[in-house]
This record gives structure tokens, C-alpha cells and sequence, in this order.
């Protein structure tokens, strides 16, 4: 059996991961050995500190450097369904199962079906975070897919900073007001590129060149994974200490809301590995 | 008027002043130039993820070297006083005032909460800044307790002015000579005095009458800065967004609790920085 498993090689996953390495624990670490797709399609990342301006395949292959150094290993499973025991988690990954005294989930905040062309063009246009991104296109002309109405202060977002906006919402009633935001009247079917994305195409053929795209889309349900969890919208809900509802779960990074910032996904995931050691403490105590 | 001001120059304050910069807030950023003495002694750091074993000083001035990036500019006063307006925050530094909107506390965990009787005798015979208060004591006996280097011409400026100096320094090597300052064998304990201080006592018991006692610490006890702030323990009492109980006060980094980690500090600086512009926003709308 485990100490911890941690489901998630992004920014969280991987801060979690050394802590706990640091301290002597047993871990298993599934996700992709790539790192964070994520991360990794950022253009330009400006507020990691200590890093200055760096483009996102850079802090990746750092972030992957770090856990080489520190002879972390990876698991490149999918988890796909986990089960609470008295005192651990059984975790089912490509049929095989895993035992752990304690969990961390840093899955992050997976889009859901994307547009014909839309996965290609990733970091090349095609972004999912505004507070993100929205500042490389101030002046600029942009489309945005506004999946659900939390995400409209996004969209307004989006507009202080581009010139123009096409805005097409995945749902009635949408409210965002601003003289440059002009409302879409047939859905985003396909998105255009080579190299870089140049427009999109509508249901009704239309087509729409703009410099990019913003998917503002909620995530796959995480308690899809792990039954019984509480989650507030896509978000899994935690206290301060990263401690969600179950005992001896923890989550940390987008799972656990916005900002989806790198900075915060590695503190908390710094935060949730000093939790694990604790809770891990508690039950050697209580055994 | 600025939109925020950050006070602290570690991790925490360095990851919101970033971010508040990029998103064209105007921030007034007071602190130690050469920012934080904690991670400037670490001797080796290995859990900020993406930089892999670094020392303590190597990664102080990636920090360094990142503010300058960004144009940031930090103000090297001591922030005494804060009060809260309807709309604002007044502080004083160096007996300048200034207004911001918004207010983040970054201001590192203070050891303890000062001295015995400290926190009664502020203004009343403790003083936390030299320039400030100095020129009060001259010709008088003073007790200087030196918490970091970076105060010695603080010390030095006090010997010009007071007739006695009796000095204790939080740190090996302190290198303040005077003819006139008198190194401590032991500790400041506690601070004696009524309507107004009188004297110290030491650790060994030693009672010492003095004029005035001057604390040159990077931190000030959160309360005595800002009165009506909620605290457990040494700590200031935060949400997930980092709100403290005071509108538009927000506090990051080992001010609000354990773990005293520099990942923890960046990530609540990040979301800090981020929640202030959710503040402002809202403000804004309410005008």
C-alpha cells in the first residue's frame, strides 16, 4: 500500500509530489509523463515568480527537469474510477488497482467536446482561460465560446481588453453587454488555421476570421472519478488546508476553482502535501 | 489614490505586485529592497517547483530579477499605521501618508506578538521607525532592539541621536560602533511602563530604565498595524480568497498560517492579487 497517491502531473500534482518525496513517502503519481498540456501551450507566462517571462514549453520542461532531479516517477495511467475504504482509497488505472492511505486529486480543468480543429490549434490561438491569456490580445479581435453564465465576467473581461469580440453562449439568456461584444447568431463549428489560428466557421458557413479563440467551458464532473465527493459547480470543494469532504482526500489547482494560475496551483499543492503528512501522522497514531 | 498597496516584499507580496502590474493596476509596494531575509538565508531550497535545488540566495535574486522585468518598483519604507476609511485604506510610512483602494497584507509571521507589554506602549515610548520617531529622543537613553542587518544605519542614526543606546541584535555579526552603544548580553523580555514606558527588562531579569524603545523588525504584529483585524493566534484569519475579515484587505504568505513554504506564499499572492481585482472591479461598478 501507498502513502499517498496523487492523480495529476501538472502544476499541482508536481509540487505535492516533491514535498511528499522530500519527506520520505511512498507515493504513486499517475498522469501524463508530458506534464500539463496546459502549461505546456501557454504562449507566454509572465507571473511565475522567480522565472521572469517564460513561454510555457519552457516551465514545463523545468517542471519536468525538477521531478527528473528529484527521481520522481510518473504512472502514466488513467485513473478511471476510485473506491473509499475504512482507512484508503482503491484506485482502478488500465485494470489494475492501487491501494493508498491517502489521496490528492489535482486533475484539473478538463474541456469538454471541442470545435472541428480546435485541438490543434491550442496555445496557437485557441485558449481556454481568459484572465489567463486575455492580456496577449489587448487590441485585438477575438471569438468566444461562452459555455456557461459563470463564465460571463470572463467574456467581459475579454472585452476590455480585445477590440472586438464575436461572442457565441452555449446557453439562453446570456447578459454581457459592451458596444464591441456582438453576439453570434449561429453556433462555432470549425475552427481555421495552419500554423496559427486565422477564423472560425458558423453552422450556417459563415466565416469569421479573428486572432483567437477563448473555449470558456465547465469541466467533466470530477465525482464522475470518486462518488461522493462535494463539489460547488465543476470545482471540488476544500477548506484552507486543501481538505475536501472525504477523510484523507485532498485536492489541489484548477480542480479546486479559479484563479487557474500556475502560482496557485503550486502552492496548493504545497499546502495539500503538509496536509497528507498530517493526516498520515494521525492515522499512524490512531493504528 | 492608488488601487492597491501590497506591503511586504517576500514571495507573496512579489507573486500579487506581478500580477496586479499586468493587469495595469496601479500599486504602491513597500518593503525591503532586497526582499525577503528568510529566503535570502535558506541554505538550499528544493521544493519551488521548476527551479529544482537552489540556494536561498540564488533564488532571491531570480525574485530580484523578475520584479525588475516587470518595471516594479518598491517603495523601502516602513509602514507603521494603517487605518480604514469608508472606500480606502491610509497608511503611514515614514511619516508620509498614503491612500489605496486596496490593501494586501504580506507581511511574514511576526515571532510571537513583540515583547511583553510591547503592543500597550506603542506611541507612548515604542517605536517601530527610527527616521520617524528618532529625533524624540535626543539626548535621552534608549533601548534599540536590531532585527536584521539592513537596520544597522537605522541604529546608527538612533546613536547619533540619543545620548545612551542599549542594543540587541536578532542576528550574529551585528556591526553597529559608537561610543555611546551599548551591546546586550541578553534578550529584551518585556517593556515596562504605565501611560508611558519606563524601561526593558531581560531575559536574565537585568531591569533596564529607558526613554524609548525602538523595534526595527521586518514585521510588525498585523493587529498593532491595522486594529480591528481578525487573528488566531499569530495569524491573520483568511478565506479562499484570501479576504481577510476587513473589506478589500487581503493577506498572503506565512502571515496567514502554516505551512511557511515559499510555493504557499506565491500561490496566495497570486490569488490575492486576483480576488483585489474582483475588489476593485466591484467598487468600481458600486461608484
Amino acid at each position: 500500500m501507498f502513502d499517498a497517491a496523487i492523480i495529476g502531473t501538472g502544476p499541482a500534482g508536481l509540487s505535492a509530489a516533491i514535498n511528499l518525496k522530500m519527506r520520505g513517502k511512498e507515493v504513486i503519481w499517475f498522469g501524463s509523463g508530458d506534464f500539463s498540456g496546459k502549461v505546456e501551450k501557454s504562449e507566454k507566462i509572465g507571473n511565475y515568480p522567480g522565472l521572469g517571462l517564460v513561454s510555457g514549453r519552457e516551465l514545463n520542461e523545468k517542471f519536468r527537469a525538477h521531478a527528473a532531479q528529484m527521481g520522481l516517477e510518473i504512472t502514466d495511467r488513467i485513473v478511471t474510477n476510485i473506491s473509499r475504504l475504512k482507512d484508503r482509497y482503491m484506485l482502478l488505472a488500465n485494470n489494475e488497482m492501487y491501494e493508498a492511505r491517502a489521496l490528492l486529486l489535482a486533475t484539473g480543468v478538463v474541456p469538454g467536446r471541442g470545435f472541428d480543429g480546435e485541438k490543434e490549434l491550442v496555445g496557437m490561438g485557441v485558449s481556454y482561460c481568459a484572465t489567463c491569456d486575455g492580456m496577449f490580445y489587448r487590441g485585438k479581435t477575438i471569438a468566444v465560446f461562452c459555455g456557461a453564465k459563470r463564465y460571463e465576467p470572463e467574456v467581459t473581461y475579454l472585452a476590455e481588453m480585445a477590440a472586438k469580440v464575436y461572442l457565441y453562449a452555449g446557453y439562453p439568456g446570456c447578459e454581457v453587454e459592451a458596444p464591441n461584444v456582438e453576439q453570434l447568431k449561429s453556433p462555432i463549428r470549425q475552427v481555421q488555421g495552419g500554423m496559427r489560428l486565422t477564423g472560425i466557421t458558423l453552422a450556417n458557413g459563415t466565416e469569421v476570421p479573428v486572432d483567437g479563440l477563448f473555449c470558456l467551458r465547465s469541466a467533466i464532473a470530477p465525482t464522475t472519478l470518486l462518488p461522493g465527493l462535494t463539489l460547488e459547480g465543476p470545482h471540488i470543494v476544500v477548506d484552507r488546508h486543501m481538505a475536501t469532504n472525504l477523510p484523507g482526500c485532498f485536492a489541489a489547482g484548477d480542480c479546486t476553482g479559479a484563479p487557474y494560475q500556475i502560482a496557485k496551483a503550486v502552492g496548493e499543492g504545497n499546502i495539500a502535501a503538509h496536509s497528507i503528512l498530517d493526516y498520515l501522522a494521525e492515522q499512524g497514531r490512531e493504528a
